[in-house]
C-alpha cells in the first residue's frame, strides 16, 4: 500500500514517516495488515536524512493542482494531510494562510473526489477552532468559535472533510490535536511556540522568554503520543467512527506555571530558572482564546491515548530528543 | 450611497430591491440617513419589471472574479450577498454548490478586502448549518453540524464572514434565516420547497404533495419579515453586534400538520384538502436534520422581529402575493 504525507518534511510529518517505515505495514479496511511499499512526502522543502527506497519526495506547493495530481493517485490509500501555515504566521500573512490552510485542503479533497477511490484522509485540526466564552471543559458539542485566521481555516477544513466523507468522496478522520509539547529544534511562528521553548531551551542550557502568565492553561500532548494518535486515526474502522468524523484527542491540562514546576522537578531549579516572564499581548490574545481542556471521552473510548502527566512529557523529550538535538 | 445585491434577480433579492427603492435611504454608520443613489443587482439572470433609474443590472457568474470587480467597488457601502444554489440542488450538483455557495462567497470577501473600504456585508445563512442530535431548542452556542452540502457551505461562509470581520476587512453580518414561507411562484429545488407549496398551491386551487410527515417541525418566517430583518441587519451598529457576527433570526415554530390546520382555519377545509401526503425519503432526511426552533433572544434584543403566528403568515401571503400571482 502507498501512503502520502503532506507537510512530510515538517516536524510531525517526518516523525510519522519514520514510525511508518519502522513498523512497515498498516491495516486495510478489513483489518488485514498491508505492507507499506511507498511513502510520498509532499512538502515545499525536501526532508533530509531519509535513506530508504520506500520514501519518495515531491517538492512543491501543495496549493498547486498539478502537484496534487502527481502526489495523489488511486494508489494513495492513506493520506495524512499535515501541510499547514502555523497560527502566528497565518495571522500575520492572511493570504498565505488562506491559500495553504483552506484552499490547498479543498484542492486536496477535490483531487481525492476526482480519483474516486475513497482514500482515508487524516487531517490535523487544532484547539484554535474554539474561542470566545468557553466552558471550563470543552464538550464534543461546543460550538466552534475561532479567534484567529488559523483557527477559522482549520474549522473550515473540518467542515469540508466531514462533508466529503458524508458524500462518500473520502473516508475522512479529523483529529483535533492538543498543542504539541515538547517540540525539538528551533522556535517557530506558531503562537504556541513557547509551550515547547520554555522546556526545550532551559534543558539545552539557554534562557528563554515566556510570553504569557503562569496562570494560562494549556492542553498538551507529546510528539510520541501524537504520532501514535495519527496512526490510530488511520487504523480506526469507518463503523467505529460513525457519522462524526471529528475527534477531540486526549491530552494533559496544565498551567504554564505547572509546566515550569514540572521542569524544576525533573531537571532542577537551575534549569527552570532559565525561564524569563515577559508578556506579549499579541501571543496572549491568541493563546488565551484556546481551551485549556476538553472532554476526551469519545477519543478514549475509540482507543486514543495520551501522556500520563506533564512530568512524563518532559521526560519523553529528554529521552527522545535531547541527546540528538 | 450605493447598494449591491447578489442574487438580485432571486426571490429575496428582488423584494429587497423593491423595498430599498421604496424607502429610498439607509442610515450610515453614524446613523445619518443616506439617499440610495444606485442599487446594483448581480445575478446570472436579469431581473424583470424594474423601471427605475437607480437600478443597475450586472448579469453574469458571481464566481467570476472579473464580474465581482465590476460589481463591487469602494463605492459599494452595503452588500447583500444572497446569490446561492439552494439546498436540494447543492446536494445533487456538488460542484455547482461548492463553486457558488463557497468559492464565490470567498471571492466576494476577497474583493472587499482588496477594495479596503470595509463595507457592511449582509450574508444569509440557514437552519441547514445545524443537524445531528440537537437540543429541542437550538442555542447560540450549539455546535454547527450540517448534514447537507448546502449546510456545510453556508457554515463555511459564516466562518469566513466572521474572520474577515475580525480582521477588519469587512463589517459582516450573518443572518441565519428560518425557512421562508410562503414563497410565491413556482416550486424550486430547495428541500424545503414544500413548506411554501403546501400553502401556496391549495390557495391557488391546485393540489400539492407534502413529502414529510405532519409531525415534522419547521422554523418559519414570512417574506415580509425576512426583508425587514435583512435591512435591520444592515442598519445595526457595529458596537451593538460586537464580536459575534452571526444572529439566529426569530421565527415561528410549527409542525407541518399545524401548518395545514392553519390553512384550514384561514381558507377552509376544501383548500386544506388539496394537500396530499406522500413521503420522500431524500427530502425527509435533509429536512428532519434541521432544527424546528432556536433561541432567538439575542436577535430579539437586537431589534429583529418575526410574525406572530403561522395563521398570520398565511394571511400575509394572501395579502401580498395571492392577488398578484
Ligand atoms: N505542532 C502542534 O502543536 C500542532 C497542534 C495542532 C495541530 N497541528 C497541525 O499538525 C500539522 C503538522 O504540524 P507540524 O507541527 O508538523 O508543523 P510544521 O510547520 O513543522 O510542518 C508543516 C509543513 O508544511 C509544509 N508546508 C507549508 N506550506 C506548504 C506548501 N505551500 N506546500 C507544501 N508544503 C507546505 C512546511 O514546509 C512544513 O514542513 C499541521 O497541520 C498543524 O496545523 C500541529
Ligand atoms: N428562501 C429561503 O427559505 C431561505 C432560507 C434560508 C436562507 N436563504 C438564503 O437566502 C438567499 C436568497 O434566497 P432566495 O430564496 O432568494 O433564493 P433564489 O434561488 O430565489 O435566489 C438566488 C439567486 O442567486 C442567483 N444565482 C445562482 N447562481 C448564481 C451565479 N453563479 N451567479 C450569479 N447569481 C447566481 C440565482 O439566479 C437566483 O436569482 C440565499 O443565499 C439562500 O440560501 C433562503
Amino acid at each position: 500500500m502507498q501512503v502520502v504525507i503532506t507537510g512530510g518534511a515538517g516536524f510531525l510529518g517526518q516523525r510519522l514517516a519514520r514510525q511508518l517505515l519502522a513498523q512497515g505495514s498498516l491495516p486495510d479496511s478489513t483489518g488485514q495488515l498491508q505492507t507499506i511499499s511507498k511513502i510520498v512526502l509532499v512538502d515545499i522543502v525536501a526532508a533530509t536524512g531519509f535513506d530508504d527506497a520506500r520514501i519518495e519526495q515531491i517538492t512543491g506547493d501543495i496549493a498547486d493542482s498539478a502537484l496534487l495530481e502527481r502526489a495523489i493517485t488511486t494508489e494513495s490509500s492513506a493520506i495524512f494531510h499535515l501541510a499547514a501555515i502555523v497560527s502566528g504566521q497565518a495571522e500575520s500573512d492572511f493570504e498565505l494562510g488562506m491559500r495553504i490552510n483552506l484552499e490547498a485542503s479543498r484542492l486536496l479533497l477535490e483531487r481525492c473526489r476526482i480519483c474516486g477511490h475513497q482514500p482515508r484522509v487524516i487531517f490535523t485540526s487544532s484547539v484554535a477552532v474554539f474561542g470566545g466564552e468557553l466552558p471550563a471543559v470543552v464538550q464534543d458539542n461546543t460550538a466552534l468559535n475561532p479567534q484567529s485566521s488559523y483557527g477559522a481555516q482549520k474549522a473550515i477544513a473540518e467542515l469540508l472533510l466531514n462533508d466529503y466523507s458524508r458524500k462518500g468522496f473520502v473516508d475522512g478522520r479529523v483529529l483535533r490535536l492538543p498543542t504539541i509539547s515538547v517540540r525539538p529544534g528551533k522556535p517557530n511562528k506558531a503562537a504556541s511556540s513557547f509551550a515547547s521553548g520554555i522546556i526545550r531551551e532551559p534543558l539545552n542550557g539557554e534562557s528563554t522568554v515566556c510570553p504569557v502568565g503562569p496562570e494560562v492553561r494549556l492542553w498538551l500532548l507529546s510528539p510520541r503520543k501524537v504520532i501514535a494518535c495519527l496512526i490510530h486515526g488511520y487504523t480506526l474502522s469507518t463503523e467505529a467512527l460513525g457519522a462524526r468524523r471529528t475527534v477531540n484527542l486526549p491530552g494533559v491540562s496544565v498551567t504554564v506555571g505547572e509546566m515550569v514546576a514540572a521542569l524544576e522537578r525533573v531537571a532542577g531549579a537551575d534549569v527552570a530558572g532559565r525561564v524569563e516572564w515577559k508578556h506579549d499581548p499579541a501571543i496572549d490574545r491568541i493563546i488565551s482564546s484556546w481551551p485549556g481542556a476538553w472532554d476526551a471521552t469519545r477519543a478514549t473510548s475509540l482507543g486514543f491515548t495520551c501522556d500520563a502527566s506533564f512530568d512524563d512529557i518532559v521526560r519523553a523529550y529528554i529521552a527522545d530528543d535531547l541527546s540528538v538535538a
